[in-house]
């Protein structure tokens, strides 16, 4: 949409200069350029270099009939695919037409490798504050691990046991981005950017009763921080966190 | 209410053994007695001392005639007794009536003190996480002072910078209660809960902007605190989290 | 994390003065000590002793597996444990592992006692509003059991009838922390603080409908107390209130 | 509007009988009839018939002219009238013109009194719970009074000393209708209707801060109320509780 | 709690005459009256004559046996009984122990009948806005019908379409009250009490979707009434509106 | 109820003029007219003229005998009928009755097709934001469909992906008016009206989770529009969208 | 951004063509095209052409220059202008430089009117429930008249008095579009959308006090409308529905 | 806290080691080493280095006599300072200290610019929606610039005409980081975030009125964003962004 295609744009000036076509003919083909299947094709290019993946699908609602439909258009690709909050039997239907298929439990993904990548870029820390967080935080670490990072995982190291946290002190502190994953007072995002100097991106989780109000008070909290370099995703977004922290770290080693 | 005055009632019983009152006068009488002057003024007494506090007096929205009433009927209690939230003309007019009134001016309270108590009861620490929350935590720790208490007072030791806190773990580990104020993201008492064991209440004040809600957000997040032991008070409620704190260091010390 | 551990301290020292270590191997190790292996064991210990359980388990969301894993680590544990709003096929899972598990069916928590403790602690009294709320209630009961405590049971004596209330005021007016647990409008604890001096920990409870909101309206009803002495924890938190007000019994009887 | 006048259709219809108006003409007529001058008029003597008032003026915001001209507008009638929430210079406009015009300083209204009533009938009672929800219970009892009710006021008698409020119970226990006027946590009219076993109209004032939320608190408390006989209007809305409070008492006296 | 029993104080001031009973004794007998088994009795009784039920009870979360408790202490009462949202199932077990207990479908309540009142008191009437809001509207009619009213029902009579509203307007302006009933936007309430004179009960339902957040909307379309004379009690209380309702009615027929 | 019964009235006014009637006669005839069976009848009519519907049936809640009873009543009238959010069984329901009722399936929508319209009208787009979204807008553009137009149908061109919807840019420019159907943060509406200047009808849908609230994140954002022209239903109406941009086609191309 | 300028296009192919520019620059050139200098200004044509307004500027937190600077800028164009919410000493700013402009007083709008229209095209009604809504009314009433429309303004016919409303109801029923202001309940659309066939934008406003939380009360009721053909703006938005209404009716009578 | 002063505790060895100190007192002060003096001052050139900034002040609620106090202790840092939301004569008492104090208006932010960077680090781009938002987005850009930043400011290039946007794309598309501001519907993070692969930090203002509920409803908005790669900071948090993009960009150019 944006960049028009060089190459097209130059065969239609020729044919302008050589007669093939007249001004208003010329005219009416260089504004139906960009946003025709030229242009679309292209972004669709363009988005798998910039976003790393061909497709992200959020599972949630979707019909088998539409998984079906959805794995054979991506049958070919060769980027990756995430498909997201997926059910064990979202799975089987997907496998039964991508069979590289890898169904990542914990996740809730199921992962299709197609790009090439070395998962050796390092500096990705994913924490959770609680065992229940840990579906939520392996989101986060099975996106960036399509991207080509290799996240390491500091579970169930809330701030009730401050001695627990420190003792990754050095991990946490030479991290170039951190996804911290707290339901409760989710507090957890805050303590952690006190202590490194990298961007930490919070992830509140609808874990917890009464008045967590299913991730909105976590959610707050991250959002007040105190300390500077937090910012906040959606409530269980592990996704959306994994990814921006692979961004982070991609470009910081680049 | 509950308890009925013993003298009056055996005066009666006199007055029916003598044939002074009948059994219908008496009776009448009886019924009579512990919900009108006689109870009240008791109760008043009760009050003091269950309480501690012969009054405390909410300031906002009283006009300076309805503190000079107060005032006046507060000439000749021989208990202490607050003013809160009092602006430095109300402690003015207080003044003038009462002359042993002193005014906390970071509390904003103005203090009568009658009663000789000898303050040198410890255990009760006041802390802040950030400068703006003084005033909240001044009214915590005056209020306890009122009651007999001195309070350590530790301010500005939020968890954006966690050395701080630390710094005073000694002081916080032999506490008997400690009231812990905190804006923003509120999460100091979860904080502290972890590495003490006496109760911690929280105030969440309206120190913030944005999502912090007017003090909504600390209050979440103090209600869905992970560790045990906190409890919460409404939002820049420092006088009932002083109170409260007080009562348990007095108990907890006698 | 904070109290060092003086005994390792002390031999690498004397190992230091008679040459067996270097000053840098020294500091190297100095340096490893409290947030290492050590630490953490010595920690678990400390909160045993300050927070009087060796673990308080919150069962929803775990898996048979992780339970059974839980309950293999605390097999040999001489302190008290909990288990949190268990159902009752996660007791069965619990007690194939730990036989000395028991199941407090109204309260939904599994309780292995092993921390022998004379239970003669009085001083804390349980009230519940309406019959609806006693599972919360006794959450808080039996948390305050196993920490020492005897607590009275004063279940369904909401403010609807007053006079179920006043019938049992000798009873609160000896306590020495009250845990009032109510949902609907939730005024119970502010009636009970107008009556007794001791601390009164106020649970909110999801019971009710339409403005109820999930117990937002107790718990904000709660917080808004007029009476001096109430404080708050989330709604059906009545674990935390029964540690809280255990924790005050005990510090007050001691 | 639902009663046609019966005067201006006979008319009609002689008119029609003697040929003055055809059939077409005539049912033009009637069609127009009850919407237009005549029956905008009627209805307004009907209001004031069924409502009691000729009208009652909501100040805030209303220009001094706009005043002037409702009060020019009101000059002949013979019902009574009320203005709500007025500041002391609306009561010059009104008075300059009105000049039976009364203010009534702490329910901030003026009210003009046409309509000879004996302001002897008894039965409405108008508690409040603290001294800063008096103006909002004055202007229950002046909007009582301009009804031709002789309200009680029992003012200040809160929960926090529920014996102040048991030293009235006569006075609550033979009332036909009660406002009970009540911010902060607003249990007061849940504690009277446990009480009596009349109509309690629960009016929330936002006297509070912080979790109360402006009156929001308070009005949950009364909506979710555990006790039968409890509705409730807006916050601070005195005006709304005295009129039906009234309403109560007149049909129920006559 | 408030009336002690005048002949249990005429018996034991005889005896403190004829000296059964020394000054002591008395006094202690005396204190301990009016909040022990007497007391309560007395009360229960005294609640009946008040409230007109010898109880109502809230069925959700109750267990069978629970239910089967609470049928059996009701079995020789002579007072009208209710059991309100109540499961098919849970009439059954109601139905083996009070014989005479009634299933009122619709209203999900169950009725026994034990109080002789001819139904035929007359002047209240309930009003639904839409099909779905019937239930509730039908929990208020039959909750009145037990105090002894014989309510009209106009249902389905929502603003989308005034005319059926305007048809029974002759119905509705000689009410002595009305109970509204209105999901979705709910401005019932306010369209009728524009309409006549009497007190409406404005119940807002859970009706709808979306923005109605679960009745929330027109509980505050109800609050906001712009129209005087009406109140407003919880989402869905039909119980609560029927009985203020009948309460109005009755005391206004008497 | 508004415009009487011509008809009616110059039968009356003609018996009035031959004395069938006398003038009292006449007056209680005439007052009776437009609310009773004749004026509800009439307004149906009425009603389906303005409207475009003999009726309009929300199904959720409605038991199969409330359907059967609502089909019967429908089996004869001359105009379109649609049973919104309509389960596969109580679409056999309906069938039963009325056999030319037919499925939409996305749509979950019962049709009866009874006026003859040539569904030729063009102009109304309905745009859907994600895939998720397309029963909402299968809702709206079935209900045009059965007003007389013929919606087209641009699905899944959400604002992440700007290309696709500017692909279809010249058919948003030439529409009448628009139904933007979106979840997640709803900025499709906003994005759209920068683009065109016809009419934009927002239907925010509770697609998402966390923070989107169940549908207030999206209805929020459609509300704060910063581009002229969008107005806003609740969320997940897509049949009040669809009838509101009906009418708008519908009147701008007569 | 869309429709490329063909004229400059036209320029650049000949300049192609006679050799003035290569195949590079012209590609350059063309790309350059529609989003830069030339692109901004033909837009901003389509812009005023599509949407009826030079420019509609919002003035709160403008500063005096920037107005200055803004007026400037509009000095020579054709097109109309508005300023909305403008402060009487913004009228002074603005009127130093644009000459023509004019202050409309109740809706505290400026205008500039450039494009001669004759404002005759009817069929657009405005009403408000109270007279305190007549701001936002107007508001809505002026944009429409620079739009070319003859609004009709119905002032002051809210539900409390049915029959105001009722005696307008040719003029509603003949209307194309319907503005209605509401604040209070904010029942009055769904009234009117119960009457008529036109579309009815709803606008809600702040006027209200506690329950009314600044216009969501009425927003919510206005969303939940089970009238079809309403549809909403924000709060106090009286442009958007000013402007939104013109559009109907405009494109309605062409 | 966390790396202790190897300096001292070589001194404190050797001092061992020569008997100055025995075992015990050794320990003593080993364990005292990093919670006092030498760990904070230590801490504090850290957070420097980690964070940039010798110290953040935030003004609102600081009395001049603070600000002085604060000031004076900054006399002599080498690294740079910042005092965000400064008023005007805030920034006079901090110049009268630190005279190379600069005040930078739009953003009211006062800075103190000591270390020596060369501000020419690339990458970093400043978007604002519109011109209300414009002091947020430069708190961003100043924030950042302190940091060694040069950032690229876009501002009032929002949806409603995304032609201003796309003329950007090339700045955008080449960013290493974006901070996006923008209040009303805040939805320009989100259509950023699905043209450019880098990350996008939203910040919601608290510009508009109404439903915007002072930057809720731009918060919600950027929560749910669709589109990857977008993270959210406090409502009106320039400073958070500014910093989190600063530190990307720095990190992405080392």
């Amino acid at each position: 949409m944006i960049k028009m295609d060089d190459q097209e744009l130059k065969k239609l000036t020729r044919q302008l200069i050589d007669g093939t076509l007249d001004t208003d003919q010329f005219i009416q083909k260089i504004k139906s350029l960009p946003f025709q299947d030229l242009g679309e094709v292209k972004l669709d290019t363009h988005r798998a270099l910039r976003k790393g993946f061909a497709e992200i699908v959020y599972c949630p609602g979707k019909s088998d009939e539409q998984l079906e439909n959805i794995a054979r258009a991506l049958a070919n690709t060769k980027e990756n695919v995430l498909f997201s909050r997926a059910a064990p039997h979202q799975y089987e239907v997907v496998l039964s037409i991508l069979h590289d298929a890898y169904y990542h439990e914990k996740a809730k993904m199921i992962g299709i490798k197609r790009r090439e990548t070395q998962t050796t870029v390092t500096g990705l820390t994913v924490v959770s504050a609680g065992s229940s967080d840990i579906p939520v935080a392996e989101e986060a670490a099975v996106t960036a691990e399509y991207m080509g990072c290799a996240p390491k995982r500091l579970y169930d190291i809330g701030i009730a046991g401050l001695h627990r946290l420190l003792a990754h002190i050095e991990t946490l502190q030479s991290s170039l981005a951190i996804v911290a994953v707290a339901g409760m007072e989710g507090a957890l995002p805050s303590v952690l950017a006190g202590l490194v100097s990298c961007p930490v991106i919070g992830v509140p989780t609808s874990t917890g009763y009464g008045a967590n109000l299913s991730g909105v008070a976590p959610l707050l909290t991250m959002l007040n921080s105190c300390a500077t370099g937090v910012s906040v995703v959606n409530i269980d977004n592990g996704l959306g966190a994994g990814y921006l922290a692979g961004r982070i770290v991609l470009q910081s080693t680049n």
